[in-house]
């Protein structure tokens, strides 16, 4: 393909890390120690979809900037509250426990080896994340997720799909937008990317939103498809 | 000594990496290739004597702030200007690949281990350096050094030691300044950290000007000194 890529960066909530899978533990950990049962898994699906609107009234301006785990209390509140089986009754300290589960997810079991031979390649790689690099710090380490660079949304104080956050990853890196690839298993954010002027590409996630959940169809409008991260690491050392 | 420490971050050039044996390379090559001939350890020492005043001029409002590259080619002008011997005959291509130089500087030989050691430990390792984070993530991989973040001075548009440089590194890694150890070959750098409530750790680089260098004298006003990287992830590990 001869794309010249410079330097990849990655999206970390569902293309690396098993979100669903770490929150609705955590849910079943802090629910059982208060005495709730409930479906934690649906009120972990329940608080990730109520994440992205909020998400983008801070984007729209709507909403003044604030960090993930702010935004991630906000979500947590209006899940719990919509969701019945009494999870109102869960205090200020869960809650608080249940925000920072967000910063110790499980890695997908391919990544880190995929991202280790990535590290091993002349290529760059970063996160790029509306994660804070602190937060990014943390769950990169405990996951073991080897990065160059952890660049994050926070450095522009925004949320992707702003172009300012692809853009921000261009300009720190010191990279053409269209030698820098955008590494997600969301079309959405592969085609704010694209808008930007970066390259893409897409990683299946089919167990993202749990084993019951509907097939996402694979986008056709991206640069390329890769099953997992060392296949990913593969296409780049062979055309990248 | 119970520092109770979350995160070290690490002056790069001379703390971590041999800036003066990399960019004397560098220039005898340059050097060479147009035929002139010079002391060119005295000229990097001429070099980067004239970086800081430059920089300080940045840190007072006195010049916009410009990236890293920006200041050294100042500072190497006005270093080849004053060496006299012909220097001023390089032209802008070797200029440019001179200022590259300092991208990919040889690390010092126990940085590496120490820094994997710190890495596999509860600290988070970050850079807290005045080189731009393209920069750093060049220089790292090039030298072998493992960070779990890359800090910049970028990221605050200012250079070290403004105290917003250091502060921004606990905003951004989200851990109190008291919890947050500046680690550092350079007595102001840790004396402006200290300023800016940080942690302070000294590590002595006798060669960092080279061998006929002047003995500095260890800093007295410092929280630990180790005597290289490993020997701080061992004191750390035993009372971090």
């Amino acid at each position: 393909m001869g794309m010249d890529i410079d330097a990849a960066v990655f999206d970390v909530f569902g293309t690396l890390t098993d979100w669903r899978s770490g929150v609705t533990e955590a849910l079943a950990a802090v629910g059982n120690r208060a005495g709730l049962q409930a479906d934690w898994g649906a009120v972990s699906d329940a608080w990730r979809r109520r994440y992205r609107p909020a998400l983008l009234r801070v984007v729209s301006g709507d909403l003044p900037w604030l960090p993930l785990d702010g935004l991630h209390r906000i979500a947590l509140d209006e899940a719990l509250a919509g969701h019945g089986a009494g999870l109102d009754a869960l205090g200020e300290a869960e809650r608080d426990e249940l925000v920072r589960a967000w910063h110790r997810l499980p890695a997908w079991p391919d990544a880190p080896a995929g991202l280790e031979r990535l590290h091993d390649s002349r290529v760059i790689t970063a996160t790029l994340s509306n994660g804070g690099v602190g937060l990014l710090a943390r769950l990169t380490k405990h996951a073991g997720l080897r990065f160059d660079c952890l660049l994050s949304a926070e450095l522009v104080k925004s949320y992707k799909p702003d172009p300012r956050v692809y853009l921000s990853a261009a300009e720190l890196l010191d990279v053409e937008p269209r030698r820098l690839l955008m590494v997600a298993c969301h079309p959405d954010d592969l085609a704010a990317a694209a808008d930007a002027g970066l390259r893409t590409a897409y990683i299946p996630r089919p167990l993202e939103w749990g084993p019951d959940a509907a097939p996402v169809p694979t986008p056709t409008d991206v640069d390329l498809v890769a099953a997992d991260v060392p296949d990913l690491a593969r296409v780049l050392a062979t055309n990248g």
